[in-house]
């Protein structure tokens, strides 16, 4: 934030003014390149341009030297097609959160010689593309949520192909670096299997059990806690966008969702195998000594799923650290949380991550501060040395 | 915690020191209240004793007011048996975190004349056992990760039965409320479908997701967001645990997933449908077309599941307040998240929730504040106005 310098050479066009879309322009105005802006809504668009984004692209102005397509997913393919053919010189990429279907309409498009670009001018055409995706969003959408740095120190996949030139993939990767983003370069394919797996499947979870949660008993709903919470945060997500999501990833959702049924499958029939031997103990003992499978397929899948999870990054992308963690307890009051915060600082300690637990109907709240497993016996002593109450 | 005033008479005898069993012995400590101490592990008894929790039980001492049952769910029944015969006089509760399966053994248990308490012995002992089951827990297991403050704020579950006195109720409910937790009543098989709902649901689908990142290639659990991260969290649970708490619980854990097995399928359904039309994207309208049904099932899961999101209390108990979000930037260096939050609390704003956005890669962290939407203007203003980039 603290350089205007852009490797990026304007004037950047931006198709498509919702959230990734003006997130980028007001990146790119922000280090001085020029952008233009367009949409099929004119006042989607007249947003973006108050918002600071950039301006409404004028029939006389310069052609652009990079486009950049925010579309929804489905129309991608075709907006990329004309912008290739609008832009003869331009090096044209996409911000669409699945990958391989885009590629593949965009050949098919250009195979049945859309916008006169078949044969030589479609492979033209195509080393000029390089499909990517930056993995950032937020839970709300549109241009009025767009912020410049989005895309800050988040994972932003390009899906070269064999057609690309090495001067489209290095725009793009330039493009990604001024916005702060982490280049990491993926096959289209791999690229929406890993999506499916590490964000649509979850996705797909959270809604699951959050669905579970519409008729329920309001005594039942007050006995959640945070592991309710943590699981259906993203259950809050646009069902509009997801629809398109899900249905261009749909083949490798559908993989990861089977072999997630199966294992479902699998706890299901152990537990109902369980439960028919009725509630005595003696009998599901019983039931459970006759079936062993029954017990162990319920253990597998925990410990299962807890090698799965030991896989997850922590902060910054490193490998996942044990951080020690010191627990306060903090008066519900302004400024008490800060003063906990100052007093870790004052310390020398750097704080990790930090979460809040919450305590329903209770005027103190805990405070979980994680730090590198070195700084833990300081922390805590200076802490303790100011008054805090600790809780380990 | 500032008042060490206990309605609970002693002495309490806690059988079983693990998590619960030792928070629960050490709370009553804080407040004066005298604890005995039995554990099948002579090594685990000692352990909590030398923490501050009691001390051992020893034959001459005076016999128990009440009994706090802490033992793993597959012996609590046995275990409270063995208590109601033991102490005549006393109140006995369990903290298992299954009710029903622990009530119907009891039930035969003394039935089948148990430790002599066989037809009105068995009723005289009934009627001194209320079942309970406070909503705490932590990541960590075992006495060393007891603490006395673990039940504060969190709701703490009686399921007293018609043959309950009304001084055992009294009694259990003093306890719930001298560890700082909100006693809520409950019949045993209301409070396991529940527990089946908010909680051990959400436990198999945290595993289900995590489970299939066991095998993942690395370069796609590095693309890995927030998202998976919160939906995985409580996968890194205790296997040994989770197989007793399920097990225990299997029909109502069994109901609840037949159901969502019933929506998974739905949308597997509809994803296979739409990944056989190929990749292209007009077959795939031409498939989406011809049924209809297919994004509508995408759309409705995602939809029931945001319903079902808004549904989940937030902080305090209090139903699901929209708070504004004051999003800031802050550089990843000791003090600064402190100073930021020591600025909220000088604009006399009370900070509702935070969340740290994690930048993998990057020396910069996003801090989301929530606060009281009409507190919001202020303190954006009052952030500005002390040089804190906020992003929206």
């Amino acid at each position: 934030m603290t350089t205007l310098h852009a490797r990026t050479r304007g004037p950047v066009h931006v198709v498509g003014t919702g959230l990734l879309g003006t997130s980028a322009a007001l990146a790119l105005r922000a280090r001085g390149v020029e952008t233009t802006l367009a949409d099929p809504s004119p006042t989607a668009a007249a947003l973006a341009r108050d918002l600071g984004a950039g301006r409404l692209r004028q029939p006389d102005d310069a052609p652009p030297v990079l486009v950049v397509v925010a579309s929804p997913p489905d129309v991608t393919a075709a907006v990329v097609a004309e912008q290739l053919a609008c832009w003869p010189d331009a090096v044209v990429t996409d911000v669409a959160s699945v990958k391989l279907t885009v590629l593949s309409e965009l050949r098919r498009l250009l195979a049945d010689g859309a916008h006169g670009l078949a044969g030589a001018a479609g492979e033209r055409a195509l080393a000029r593309y390089v499909g990517s995706h930056p993995l950032a969003g937020r839970e709300r959408s549109g241009a009025v949520a767009a912020r410049g740095t989005l895309f800050a120190g988040r994972p932003w996949v390009l899906c070269p192909t064999p057609s690309s030139s090495s001067t489209a993939v290095a725009a793009v990767r330039d493009l990604a670096d001024d916005l702060g983003g982490v280049p990491v370069v993926m096959e289209a394919g791999d690229h929406d299997e890993a999506v499916a797996l590490v964000s649509h499947v979850p996705q797909v979870a959270a809604s699951l059990v959050a669905a579970r949660l519409r008729e329920a008993p309001e005594p039942a709903v007050e006995l959640a806690g945070q592991g309710l919470r943590d699981v259906t945060r993203i259950a809050e997500s646009d069902p509009a966008l997801w629809v398109q999501i899900l249905g261009a990833n749909a083949g490798p959702v559908a993989a990861v969702l089977r072999d997630l049924r199966a294992d479902l499958d699998a706890v299901l029939a152990a537990l109902e195998q369980l439960a028919d031997a009725g509630e005595d103990a003696q009998d599901r003992h019983d039931a459970a000594a006759n079936s062993p499978g029954a017990l162990a397929a319920v253990a597998r899948l925990i410990a299962d799923g807890g090698a799965g999870r030991a896989r997850v990054p922590g902060k910054h992308g490193a490998p996942p650290t044990a951080y020690a963690v010191v627990t306060a307890l903090v008066p519900d009051a302004p400024g008490e949380l800060a003063r906990l915060l100052h007093d870790v600082g004052a310390a020398g300690v750097n704080l990790e991550d930090l979460r809040i637990e919450h305590s329903p109907g209770q005027p103190v709240g805990l405070a979980e501060v994680s730090v590198l497993p070195a700084a833990r016996t300081v922390l805590e002593a200076a802490l303790r040395d100011l008054g805090w109450a600790l809780l380990d």
